[in-house]
């Protein structure tokens, strides 16, 4: 009865994409731990770029600064 | 001091009844476990179908292979 | 094909009352959303009461000054 | 290695609020607990008034009583 | 910088299978989405089965209902 | 009404530690976005090492094999 929730960050995931996602995380979980798919929820959350921080700063600017070489 | 989390599919719930969903939750906390409404949370996030992965598919394809008899 | 997450403090809650909560928010997601019971989740969490932060202090900290009349 | 997901109320929080969010939640988690920012993620959901309920009402309606003094 | 958060019912999930879910969701965000792994957080919470509720009863009664054929 | 969920690893977190993190977002709330600390809560939750996954591995394997210069 797992439930799964994906936070990604929203760039043009397409839904064949997302599909994927879905049906490879609820393998996972019925190979290894032998859930039953009629009852696993995987819910796919899409975050903004400017409202995802890591080391302390926005996942854009994160990304700029990583391609500048800092 | 509860906090309460309903995901449910996005699809065309009105402000009625988002209304309705959160004072019928609101009301089941105060009557079972004595909660104070005034610091009682209840946030609804809505989910694209195609977001929502049930039985190893997405929950748009998932309703149509039921209604196909599948 | 609703998710319910809540959120309460540990504080003695009885096998009854998650019996309670767990049947009477069911109940409001049917009545309202016509939601299928058979894939609507809820699962309580319950949280330590030093892990729980209201008005910026732990929660039980927050009722000793209340019962203080601060 | 902390996650954090803060959820807020939608209404024109600007990018710059946002990123001083992070910057901040991640200075006290690296302050208090010596976390390495590299891997703390900071997520914000910004959720519609109407999707967010406290008091059992929702929250623009909430507001609306608290202004008119009830 | 994917986040993955998997709730399932707390029943003897061992060490191993842990590292089997983390490997197996971790790969599926490499292989659809260009993930890098070393951004990729997976968080497994294991609830109690009083505390998961479906069909409007606690899993261990469901369980039962369902093995005695109800 | 910010609601904000801090997932660490469970490591000896004292109660001092958490009061700190609980008033030190707290205060980044009310003074970035305005927020009454009145309606803010702050949840902890500590997550067992084996649970957490980063780099497709678990968090107590990640660091063994970073202090062994892999």
């Amino acid at each position: 009865m797992p439930y799964v929730n994906v936070k990604i960050t929203r760039e043009d995931v397409t839904r064949e994409q997302k599909a994927a996602v879905i049906e490879g995380i609820t393998d996972v979980l019925v190979r290894v731990l032998n859930k039953d798919p009629a009852t696993t929820f995987i819910v796919i959350d899409e975050v903004e770029l400017e409202n995802w921080g890591i080391a302390g700063i926005q996942t854009d600017e994160y990304r700029r600064r990583k391609a500048a070489g800092d």
